[in-house]
Parts: C-alpha cells; structure tokens; sequence
C-alpha cells in the first residue's frame, strides 16, 4: 500500500504540471508551454524518444516483407469471407481487409458495418503530451481516410518502458493518456478501454472503430482518368524529428548545419508536431461534399508507398503520377544531405500521422482545397494526375518541391 | 527485390513445415507434432520465449499503478460518456470501460452496442503456432467473460522482436499468424486487419470486437448472496511455463527438482498449453443457459486479483470467498518451493488465457460444470461464494488445493 500512495502524490503532481502547461484553454497548442523535465522534477537532460531505438528507420516491418507474411493470411481470409457471406449476408457488402486502411466487416444487424483500425508506435517527440494526441491522430487518420468522420470508441494501447524509473513513468505516462483523450474528444469520441504493458520500448497506439452504414464510408477504388491528386499535409515529419534529436548530437548536427540552422529545425519541429497532432477529419468531411473518388493516409510507407498501395486497389486501369511534394521548410535541404537515408524526394520517407492522399474529379480539386484552408487555415496542394496505366504509382523525375513554412 | 524473393522462399518452406506438424487435420491438437526448430532449418537451441525478457514477471503493470495512472481518464470519460449519452441515446444502455474486462459502446444505431477488447503480450511457450492459439483464445475470453459468444472481427498486433534473424523472422512470424488466424477461426470469426511493427521484444495480441443487443451480453455485476463461484479452467499456468523454461537452466531446476519430475513438468507444460489454447465459448454460451449473475476471466493479475475488481463492480452488497483452488498437478508443489516468487496459493499468479470466474445461482453450478464437462470435456470446479459483504474477495487461510492432471 505505500506504493500505492507514492503514485498518488507523484500522480497530483503531474497533473499539477500539465495544468501549467495547458494554460487555461487545453486546447489551444499555440498557448501550450512545450514540456519541460525540469518543471516535472525530471532530470534536465529527459528525452521521450531516448525509449525507443530505431536509429531513424521506421518502426515498421518493411512493405515487401509484411506482403509476404501476411500472404497466407490473406488468401485464407477471403474464402472464409466468402462463405461466411454466403451464409448470413443478403445484401452484398464488399469486405475490405489487410492491405487498406481500415477493416470493413458486415454486421449481423441491418446493413450496419464495423468500421475499425489500429496503429501503433514509439515516441517520435519528446513532449509526452504531444506526443499522446499525435498517436491518437494516427490512429483516427485511417477511418478518415475512408470518408469515415464519426468514430464511436477508441481503445487505447500502451507500453511502459522497463528503462523508465518510476518517477519518470509516473510523470510521462498520464501525460500521454491525456493527450491522447484530448484527441479522442476533439475528434468527438472516448476512449473507453485498452491494454497497458512493460516493454522495452515505450509503445503508444490505439484502436478506432465506428459502426456504420454503407454510404457513410468511401471505398478506395472509384479513381478515374483526369482526377487529380490532393494532399492535405506536407511531407518531411520524419526528417524534421531527426533533425530535432540532432541538434544534442554534434556529429549528427555537423552533417546537416551547413544546409539548416538550428532556429530552422526548431520551426520546423513544431510545424511537425502541430501538422501529426491535427487530425484529418475536416479534410475527411470534405471527402464526401467533393466527391472524392478513394483516398488513403500518408504514413510508415511513406508518399509513395501508400500511393501505389492505393493504386493497386482501383476497380479502373489507371495510374497516379505525382508531380508535386509539399515538404516543411528546409527538410528537402536536409533531406538532400543526408544522402540516401531519408529518401524523402523518392518518396519513401516515413511520415506519421501524415495528410490524406485523395483522388477527385479534376473540376472539384481546387475547391477542395480552397474549403479546407477556409475551416482550418491548413492549405492543401494538389500534387498529381490520375492516367491511364496498370495501376502503379510514380514520382516524375524532377518532382517540384513547395517550401511549406510553419504558420506563425 | 531480391530480398523480396527471398522472403518467398523462405516462406513456402515455413508452410511446408506447418503443414507436416499439422498433419492430417489442422484442428486436432492431438495429432500435431510438438514444434521443432531444426524441421524449419533453425538452430535446435532456437527458443521463442527468449525474444522476451521478463524473467518470470507478468507483462502487465501493476495493478495498483495502472489504477492510479487510469484514474484521471476515467473521470473525464465518465463526464463526457454522460454528456453524449444525454444528446444521442434514447434507452439508458449501461456504458462499461476501463477497468472491466470489455468496453460497452452505446452505437447510433438501433439499440445496438459495441463490445470490444484488446490484449496483447509477450511469448511464453516455445511453439509459435501455440502460441499465436493462446493469444487469440485470451483475446476473444474477454469476450466469452461477458457472456458474448460470437465475436464479428478480430485486428492482429504483432511486434517482430529486432533480435530475430531474418529467417528466424520468416519462420515464426507466418507460425504465429496462422496460429491465431486457426484459432479465430474456431471461435466462427476472422482476422480481417492489425499492425505489424519491429520491438525489441517479440509481441502478440489482437482486438475483438462485437456489434450486438444488449441482451447477448451479460453486465457482471448482479451477483447475490448464496450465489457460488465457478472456475473452468485450472491455475498454474505460469508455474508450469517457467518450470518448463528451466529445465534449460540447471541451477533453476535444482530449486524444484526436489518435488518434480523433468516427465511431470513436460506434463504440466502441454496441460498449460492446451488449456491457454482452449476457448471460453462454450463456457460462455452456458452462462446465459444457466443464468450466470456476472464473470470475468483470470488473466495477468491473477485469481484473487480479477476476483477483487468483480467483486468491486458488484451492485449488491456481496464479498466473494474462496475455498478451493484447481491447480495443474504438481504446480502447487513448485510454487511452493519457489518461496514468493509466484504466490499461487494466494491468488497472485498471472495467468495466461485463465478459465472464466462465474457467478452462478447455488442450484445452478452443478448443472452448469456437468454440461461444460459433457460438450468439451473438461472439468469446471465449484470454488467458492459469495457471501454480504463489502465487495472484496479473499482466499480462505488453507485452501484446498486440487490437483488437475494432464487430460490423456
């Protein structure tokens, strides 16, 4: 029972902390103190992302790899779909699966679908708080991706880090939870449940799902010839939180200062964090009002892994060519002078909680954008064409690339 | 892309493999080969457990910790659950989070609800197949302990340990899907999504979930005095996995060698795996036949533990008490002689995929474990009741212990 006590005192404390540092309105990021150790009683030097140690990959298992082993899965899957179709289903549903963004499962009860995703992940920010609505926003950011805006619950999934002392855990992780509730009500759901551990890594993800009825959802696979391409976010997040963490590793630093300064990486830190805390909602919304023909999310894969990922999925024998990469000011720079490491110009380098890449009739894009950057002062770009093609996806040789600055 | 070629080859190995320790018929456990890593071309000494090091810890935070660190979202979750309700719901459906071993999500449509769980952990027996049963079956028990026996989906979470080679990865990986994928199949649903990321730990779990009317759950607070407590599946769960491990590591094996035997250990081990791979569903479909007042399942927290926070959401004014404690022969024994470190007879020990703890009315527990015992074969035990009292649980000062022995 004595530690039972401690956790209490250390537990007001914390809130205590996060109190400060919400200000008086919670929601409002741009009064938000950034977090500060010390004002948590935590050594000065306490760095979040130091939990985790993936040495700039991304956490996940590679695309061609996770293809092949969930191969099996897959093939298994659809039959048993199909039969079980077969036998309760009178109205046909199209069951989507591994590989999209988001599971469609038909319901027993009418005409309803479970609409569901998950996601998990490591500290990529060193603010706790920050960092538990960029998870929440992750998660979310795959139903919106198919035109879903409603969720009904979350569930959140948690792993504690075994080298966190229990000071250090009682500080970070009700910041965490916090900040992924404070996500979760702003997209209008709760939390209502999830699953907590000790692992070495500091982990932090959750489920989002949402019963709803077929016209509510937009399947990915309607593009045709002459759409084009919006994204609703810049690339370069991953960069950008590299960068940051660099900035204490001189070795690192020396590699890129000659291309960046330190006020750049900071700025553009915080246009990463603020850009993977918002949530892809509003752009979801816009979806549906603009007809928007499929979409899917930008993250791990990165641009052009999710892009023909969503190609391969068209019903039509089309193909999307991207001409335009929108990236956060001087990350193309950095980029560039990391050499091979990012690959952020090919298009491969991981974003989380990244924008929505979304095929629409070529007469709405522009007003889908002008729509967005009118409800949340975001812009949006288009960045490409849908062709006739065998349904792959390209960057053109020189791509163009738009500075994107962070918002003052 | 040679890399990707690679991985299929390796892959059509792996299968192979599966197929030959499946034999004949994929669901007979009986039939099934014990996994052997050198059939899959790895080294004999490759073991899945060590892709995890909690050095006989449960996975799970503590309970007490985990309570305070939870206890500012419920609050906030509770308000806004309330407010929501007040705006959307016409017929008062009780919402139940964290804490239960489900979440109850009220949905938009038609008086249906969500019940949804997540659990995921790390490997404790050796057989990737196994292993992936285990985590799927103590997935979907959170389910079956709410009494809802058909789950619509289930997500997968999978942490590829950092630590595996690439055909270490390739081996056990598909294992441990197809695993879980037999498993959920058994239980009449299907894996349609998950994430799949790098750990330095190997990790497994999954989300089900489950749309349906109110009356397919049962809310398991209504239990009343004079009910009894039943338990259909036995404890030692933990006992029997580490003493399995250390037959590996003579100096552990010296401290129970005493009151064992390495054939009683192997024994116990099989009786673990078999019981963790089992489903709950039939024990949960019996609870509706014989009016079950409420349950749970005994997971990481052990008996006693999950016995409390039942006993804790109880409407009435009840206590539970325990008498008897079914344990896996010879389990009693080495935790014994282990000293603390497992603390069985007190109700402590985590299990894994634990049999479900059922309220049931006294004229009905007897008929109850007859028909479990009738339709799968297994035993079910009356092991205590429930008594006025302050909503807690204890085990009385000298249990009985019963000793399970291994089905033949």
């Amino acid at each position: 029972m004595g530690d039972y006590h401690q956790v209490a005192a250390v537990q007001q404390d914390a809130l205590g902390a996060v109190q400060l540092e919400l200000g008086a309105n919670p929601n409002a990021l741009a009064l938000r103190r950034p977090f500060d150790p010390l004002a948590h009683d935590l050594e000065a030097s306490f760095r979040l992302t130091r939990f985790a140690d993936l040495k700039g990959r991304g956490c996940k298992v590679p695309q061609e790899v996770l293809n092949k082993l969930v191969e099996g899965l897959q093939q298994d899957y659809q039959n048993a779909a199909e039969q079980e179709h077969a036998h309760f289903m009178h109205m046909a549903i199209p069951r989507i699966g591994i590989g999209l963004d988001c599971s469609v499962t038909p319901l027993r009860h009418g005409g309803l679908c479970l609409v569901q995703t998950t996601d998990f992940f490591y500290p990529l920010v060193d603010d706790p708080y920050m960092m538990g609505k960029i998870a929440c926003a992750n998660v979310l950011s795959d139903l919106y991706a198919m035109g879903v805006t409603e969720c009904d619950n979350m569930l959140m999934l948690l792993g504690v880090s075994t080298k966190m002392t229990e000071k250090e855990r009682d500080v970070v992780i009700p910041l965490i939870m916090r900040g992924f509730k404070d996500a979760a009500l702003e997209a209008g759901t709760t939390v209502t449940g999830g699953q907590t551990v000790v692992n070495p890594w500091c982990t932090i993800g959750g489920v989002a799902s949402t019963v709803c009825q077929p016209n509510e959802y937009i399947v990915p696979d309607n593009a045709v010839v002459g759409d084009v391409l919006v994204l609703t976010k810049p690339l370069g997040t991953q960069v950008a939180v590299n960068a940051h963490q660099w900035l204490d590793q001189p070795e690192r630093w020396n590699r890129i200062k000659l291309v960046v300064s330190e006020e750049d990486v900071r700025k553009a830190y915080h246009r990463a964090m603020d850009s993977m805390a918002r949530l892809n909602r509003v752009a979801s919304r816009l979806m549906h009002k603009y007809n928007a023909h499929g979409a899917t999310d930008v993250t791990g894969f990165g641009l052009l892994g999710h892009a023909q990922t969503l190609a391969s999925h068209q019903k039509n024998e089309v193909s999307f060519v991207i001409h335009n990469l929108p990236v956060i000011a001087k990350m193309a720079a950095v980029a560039k002078a990391c050499g091979n490491m990012f690959q952020l110009l090919q298009g491969h380098s991981a974003e989380t909680s990244g924008g929505l890449l979304i095929c629409l009739p070529r007469e709405q894009a522009a007003a889908y954008c002008k729509d967005i950057e009118k409800q949340e002062g975001y812009q949006a770009w288009i960045i490409g064409i849908v062709e006739k093609g065998s349904r792959t996806a390209r960057i053109i040789d020189k791509p163009r690339v738009i500075e994107v600055p962070a918002k003052d």
